[in-house]
């Protein structure tokens, strides 16, 4: 056979459901912290998998480079909703010493939640946003991962371009106060 | 130091929740399905795992020797509720082929569902009575194996000591009705 008719023959692709990760830490540019992550890339994962993110790159797919981060954080499912056909995500907090915020609710260690199509997760000084743009396949999705310029709890700037000289002429960012939890 | 010291100087032990599978196959004295399973052994497991259960001894921790079986049938994990201390866990059906029945409820493919204290799972000709005895430890859990010596859905008999001749005097095991659901 030749090339063509393999290509000609193959099972249709399916457009996979893309898991964004926009992620922030205040030392960032110091500490890089996010070498582990590799930028813009898309990788494709089983539906099967659970994702682990964390310190240890023995138990974790995705690895932060700090001694603040627990040798597991959180991890990552996708399962279905009975009513629906899309892929949804599941997050699970496995560190017993650092709450996981998924926007304004508290997990603590083993506890677990669905999460919404688009949602900021936090622990320490770390900010993820996580946004799902639905496909079609179950079998597998994919992951991507883009670096905030800064802070995403700047809820009015988020998704703004970036202006020309790279820097926000507005105030600093605003930290959201803790006594909200 | 000595062996005492040791002894004296070691954490408390907590006890460990223990889940509990009792387990029935019509053909399981004639096709030894379970010889991957040992039952009746307590086997302690780490809450951060995620226990598969299926055909492929590579991605499974507990196999099933069929070839009706798919490589991953399902998934068991522990997790913790907000609004309580102990251990509970969460079943998904890993199976593009096979629905899975927890109770009257159907999970299709990466369907999940939190499971309550008891129940029967099923899967084609396999039957899973699941039971949870909750213990202290949230870090650790531990399975044990029980093999059923007749169809779990005769349920007026289960939980009765098996008559001294091995036989119970009623009559054959009744089936639940498909169309049930």
């Amino acid at each position: 056979m030749t090339t063509m008719s393999s290509f000609e023959d193959a099972d249709t692709e399916e457009k996979l459901t893309c898991f964004q990760l926009t992620v922030y830490h205040p030392n960032q540019d110091n500490n890089n912290v996010f070498q582990g992550l590799r930028f813009f890339n898309r990788e494709r994962l089983s539906s099967m998998e659970v994702v682990n993110f964390g310190r240890s790159s023995n138990l974790c797919h995705y690895t932060l480079q700090d001694k603040q981060v627990s040798r597991v954080q959180f991890s990552l499912q996708p399962f279905k909703q009975f009513n629906n056909s899309v892929l949804s995500f599941e997050i699970k907090n496995l560190s017993k010493k650092t709450s996981l915020l998924v926007d304004n609710m508290e997990l603590g260690y083993l506890n677990k939640m669905d999460l919404p199509g688009r949602c900021i997760v936090r622990f320490g000084e770390y900010q993820f946003l996580m946004e799902k743009e639905d496909g079609e396949s179950l079998e597998y999705f994919e992951t991507r991962f883009v670096l905030a310029p800064r802070s995403l709890l700047e809820e009015r700037h988020y998704g703004m371009p970036v202006p020309e000289n790279g820097f926000y002429s507005s105030t600093l960012p605003t930290e959201m106060d803790e006594n909200e939890y």
